[in-house]
């Protein structure tokens, strides 16, 4: 069932390869169908060579398995609980990116740097606290999704589509797999552009609200003016 | 109408493309009919594998659609600002490569730290100031057009065809797009190697006058003796 | 003889090339029938475009060669003395991969900074004292095999499959050729990885012990609940 | 004339651009035939993709054309020099591949950090003077020749054929243009490792002296065990 879902949690994945963020079977890509409260996850530890749409597994938002002959990803929980916690979010992306993974492993929240970074983050990318031992041994997948969800007090969500974990690496989410996957690109560019900016200017922390406001709602929100809105 | 030209903005483009300085829609190169006042320029937010001649987009040089179904560059009427305060350009290109971006978001010029530099811009690169609440408000990327010709205060924008705008990117010019596209190329190679040398040499101020007059002055100017001038 | 462990030898030096961890004629992969107690390696100093299954070279557990038209690889000492030492590994390799070779220059054993580490590696990859010059001028290839288990003192070699050699380069193994290629790609992912965190966080000195052993253990061990167990 | 000579310098250009080391016109090698004292060097500011074998320049030992449609490289004179006062040499190569020319801008010679470099290089790449203003004025490229000529006081260029030309970037010598082709991959190759070296631990000043013996030595010399020498 639901195989358009599937197909284009597939083609999600598929993208994360072709991006060159992922290597062997690092990352998962994961859609949603919100009528049905059914998740399309990509396998666990499958190679991205080795996947097509009929490998997909479906979950409920629980996590467990409905559909497939694999296991789901093993960060499937983190899915569910981002999925139960945010109603506005219809996929999400998972990877171990190079530049994100760095300030994720620095334990430093990325500041928006520039406006390459305003353009789709709406101000800076929050780092988690670093995951107790108890929530560790409790449900450790889960619990990754409460430090997400725990990052986020003040920030919402549908502004800033991307936690980094710390000492972990990047989630992110969009109204699809397509858009997280899409995200997904564009946190490892500005996370990258953002390292190279820290180490020529190590006390910078970031651009000023207005140049922020600006970038971001010309692209996004009622007066937006970027792009073809019209074809749409 | 301007097909050879649109032709030529839209090659250029696709360049900035294969020469890996842009990723999905970022960036944008246009060029200019001096005798009609027209430019030819990328349309908004169009990803490069769907760009073709015909989805070029004309305005004139207040930046007023003349002719093109789709909304050109956001980045529009920056272009129109520089073809207007500089008459002997026929080409810009705006992009978000990752070197000079890193330094325009340092907010830093870009000293010539080397021939390769020297060969192809004649002394350091500029970086803007950051641009005022004011001119954000009032109309943001014709005064981004303004920000760039008060960095060249004292310094001829025909010898340095490229300016970092803070917090932001490049911009860069030439005698067309396909100029500019070079050029771009060259920005991005020496803000790299730039990049290298400052983490090397923190305290690199850049190359001496003599060094820089004579890698300048042997590709460019009247007594130049660099590449096959009799061929032209 | 014993085409078929040549073959998957072969195969493995190709996905260091394939991997992008060697140029030219850097680096080599080897395999070892347990039962005979021979070696298959890499030729020294040949190309990878130049290699075949049949340029293969066969040596026994001291290194002397038994089969094939060429010299065995340069590193065959190292690789012989730790399959004597190390029973339970079937294969090595031997790359200078760029982020790795630039921990072992530095001298730095390569800190456990993050769960992608934590996945493939049971805490950090140390790194070797330098070789002293009675053991250069006596035998260095295997004295560089004596100086990576000596840096073994209280590390099990199964659980962190890989070696950094002071002002040398890595040396990894795992049960086949093919894991310890896979492992080698998977070293230059966290030494690169880790490179930028060092830069981004120059304090950092790893992972706490629970994180690194949940991510260990949830891909490796009994307990292991990460790919498609069920499969194999 | 020289058909073959201009196929291989041919080619050894060519192989620049496949490994990545030129962009657009940057670069050049040449070869010399020693007994007609003439050199093959690559044109000035022709594009790789638009090169030919018939395209490649003759000139005498002091620069003067002897055949050859095209204007020669604009650095054929610091080859010249470079060919008459070393009488070993039968190839030339010069690029501003990033990492050496990162050095070279930092006027940083490039110590020996690891045995990859010692494979290739017996010891430091030496970074010249700064080229004095009446050098510029009187004879720029002969002089850049004389430069490096100087840094070598002390070396033997046999030994170490390469020398990072300050504030310019490499110059790279061989047998014949094939091997200085090579040794500039390998270069650049040591010149990226080393700066990432350098970052992870500033005050390297590199291997030791019976380390470096042993791994150049077992390349290269008399008792040269590495590769395949009874093939040849």
């Amino acid at each position: 069932m639901l195989e358009e879902l599937k197909r284009r949690v597939y083609e999600a994945n598929m993208e994360l390869y072709k991006r060159n963020l992922v290597v062997y079977t690092f990352g998962n890509a994961s859609g949603i169908d919100r009528e049905r409260g059914i998740v399309a996850i990509k396998p666990s530890g499958v190679d991205y060579t080795a996947l097509s749409p009929e490998r997909i597994v479906l979950v409920d938002l629980k996590g467990t398995q409905v559909e497939g002959d694999l296991n789901p990803s093993s960060d499937t929980k983190t899915h569910c609980r981002l999925y139960r916690e945010w109603k506005e979010i219809g996929g999400i992306v998972h990877t171990h990116s190079r530049y994100a993974t760095a300030w994720a492993q620095a334990k430093r929240t990325l500041p928006c740097l520039g406006t390459t970074h305003a353009d789709y983050f709406y101000g800076e990318v929050p780092c988690t606290e670093v995951i107790g031992d108890r929530a560790i041994e409790k449900d450790y997948e889960e619990e990754t999704g409460v430090q997400i969800v725990n990052a986020f007090a003040g920030i919402d969500y549908r502004f800033v589509k991307a936690a980094l974990v710390a000492c972990h690496g990047p989630f992110v989410w969009g109204a699809d797999a397509a858009e997280a996957v899409y995200l997904s690109v564009m946190l490892e560019e500005v996370a990258m552009t953002g390292f190279f900016t820290a180490l020529l200017d190590p006390k910078s922390t970031g651009i000023k609200q207005s140049l922020l406001d600006k970038h971001y709602l010309r692209k996004h929100g009622k007066e937006s003016y970027y792009g073809q809105s019209k074809e749409s």
